[in-house]
């Protein structure tokens, strides 16, 4: 199974660099000011190299939910309990969750997988690829085997390669999972080198002596797994999850895909860390949506060298802040599609071309 | 005229407190961890504080775009022609530039008010209220008559109770106007006492040398003018333009008519910080789209005490980034409006009932 992943790996490209350049030349037609639009031309310029077309649309989307339970939370590092990774799952599927309500709104599709979930739940709506009830406590030992991890992250994989089959244009990448942001707190400190006390945020919303106790915990769990930072894999399997694997192969399999992943919270983010190091390509593929509200979420921002566009202060997962990055997308799209550039207009517009004779508007011609 | 405006301002009453309360006792009903949806209740609270209800919806949206020339062109100011300010707002008209394409994206309708444009054009589709072929050079004197600058502010009140009339939910403030970056600069100079070293910016794309002179500029209309800090509307004919003053009234028709008003980028936000100095109410019906690139941006935004909410590096102006928030707007919407309080789900929902005991989710009760 590993060296299928490897293959996966392998067979990935960066961007389409001739697509790229020919939207970063579009962009300079358009009638504004060069690069006054910002990073809504950043955008576009991105999706160009993804798609190898200069127009594209985000018309068409869907949020990736993958949902499991870790064992690490008989540390007690969560103010919840562990049965609401099943409810809330179950209440995704209503449209009545945060993210569900706001993926209905937008008109996105919504795709949830139990890639483990501990508490037993009647439903429909739910893909099965449950690797077990929960992880292990990654407090005492590794929280999977290395081929449990590889199988969650082709989980992920063919999540992105169905959704592209299915015509998405962009895939937002979610998760629930109590207890998953001290497993994300261990695997970025795991790739990055920084310490529990950076990487740990308050999660749902700890009180001071259950955060002080999760740094503890992250500590610990770093301590006993000595995970390898070189080694994605091994990072995953020790002090990862279910959720955070899957997730990681739906970032890399958007890239397989050629279809734009849009990243979510802290977990998301993390997990979009771990694919950029298994893959550095995989940047190409990758949208930050919101600042999210947790410290730790900084962090990985920083390492995938990416920046958000909503200041939402947010911090509800479950891939929240993607359907509203959508319509930054689908802006983005617009213009690129849909501005009339100086050539465009002076067909029938003796105005643009005066325009077009204007220092300020040519600096990039 | 004057007096009238002072009825009106006299008449704006500040958000509904009722309502507003009503709101945040929903938004800690919901099943969530109470302020995990961080800007999104924020603004579901502010808008139930503008219409009195708890549940609001931002799908009949508008831009407003006021267009005008500014004398203080003659100056040098800007690398820009006059004459752009007619082709972009008929470019407008036909969906064709940056704003007037998103709006088209998301549905928004566009209303476009000729307050002042000094090259003659041909088109159908623009309002006339021009007060003239742009104002007079304030390196010189006083832009306008404290006469036309209420009048100015006064077809700002006018358009924005006739988008209330037409069932719009929220107004995005916009403008055309070339060398109004500079007249901004010196208004909020004039309101902070910032000076013109703070309150310039490039504009639509200036060199080195014309950026050192449009500080001078502005220092000499300030110095020329004098224009009183107390008194906004002196500071508007002084050294503002018609765009700005009929901004302002826009904004201030805005609170009169209990719509919710977004602003764009820096000059929106400066005629919004008028319309809070003439009127403090105002404050409550204001939305900040994004984070200008502009410097002077931030000043006002801080003068104003409100917080952008989108991260896009934008500075063409003319409104474009209201579209965007609109869609923020929107999700702040769907959230208060359609996800499950824990009362509502609990009716058919055992699991909604185990949330509802959990610590984490019941800070606020």
């Amino acid at each position: 199974m590993e060296s299928k992943l490897r293959e996966i790996i392998k067979s990935i490209s960066a961007a389409d660099a001739a697509a790229v350049k020919a939207a970063e030349e579009r962009q300079a037609k358009l009638a504004k000011p060069p690069g006054s639009l910002g990073v809504l031309e950043d955008i576009s310029v991105k999706l160009a190299g993804i798609t190898g077309q200069v127009k594209n649309k985000v018309d068409n989307t869907r949020i990736l939910v993958f949902a499991a339970d870790n064992g690490v939370v008989s540390e007690g590092v969560s103010c919840t309990p562990q049965s609401v990774t099943a409810s809330q799952v179950m209440n995704m599927t209503r449209h009545k969750t945060g993210m569900s309500t706001l993926a209905k709104e937008f008109g996105c599709s919504i795709e949830i997988y139990d890639m483990g979930i501990a508490t037993p739940y009647n439903g429909t709506g739910i893909i099965n690829r449950s690797l077990g009830a929960g992880t292990a406590n990654i407090a005492e030992g590794a929280a999977m085997t290395r081929e449990a991890c590889v199988t969650a992250i082709m989980t992920g994989i063919e999540a992105a390669d169905r959704a592209a089959a299915d015509g998405i244009q962009a895939v937002g990448i979610g998760e629930m999972g109590i207890g998953n942001t001290t497993t994300s707190a261990c695997v970025l400190a795991a790739l990055t080198g920084s310490d529990a006390q950076q990487v740990c945020g308050r999660g749902g919303g700890l009180t001071d002596t259950a955060f002080e106790h999760k740094k503890e915990v992250v500590a610990r769990a770093l301590e006993v797994n000595k995970p390898q930072r070189d080694d994605p894999i091994d990072v995953l399997a020790k002090v990862g999850g279910f959720d955070l694997a899957a997730m990681t192969g739906a970032f890399i399999g958007c890239a397989k895909s050629r279809i734009a992943a849009v990243v979510d919270g802290y977990i998301s983010t993390v997990a979009a860390l771990c694919a950029v190091r298994l893959c550095p390509a995989v940047r190409d593929y990758i949208f930050l949506s919101h600042a999210s509200f947790e410290v730790g979420c900084r962090i990985a921002q920083e390492a995938l060298d990416l920046k958000p566009c909503l200041l939402l202060g947010m911090r509800l997962g479950e891939g929240s802040g993607c359907p509203i990055m959508f319509q930054v997308m689908r802006a983005a799209c617009s213009i690129i599609c849909d501005m009339a550039s100086f050539e465009e207009a002076a067909i029938n517009d003796s105005y643009l071309e005066e325009i077009r004779r204007i220092d300020g508007f040519t600096v990039k011609k």
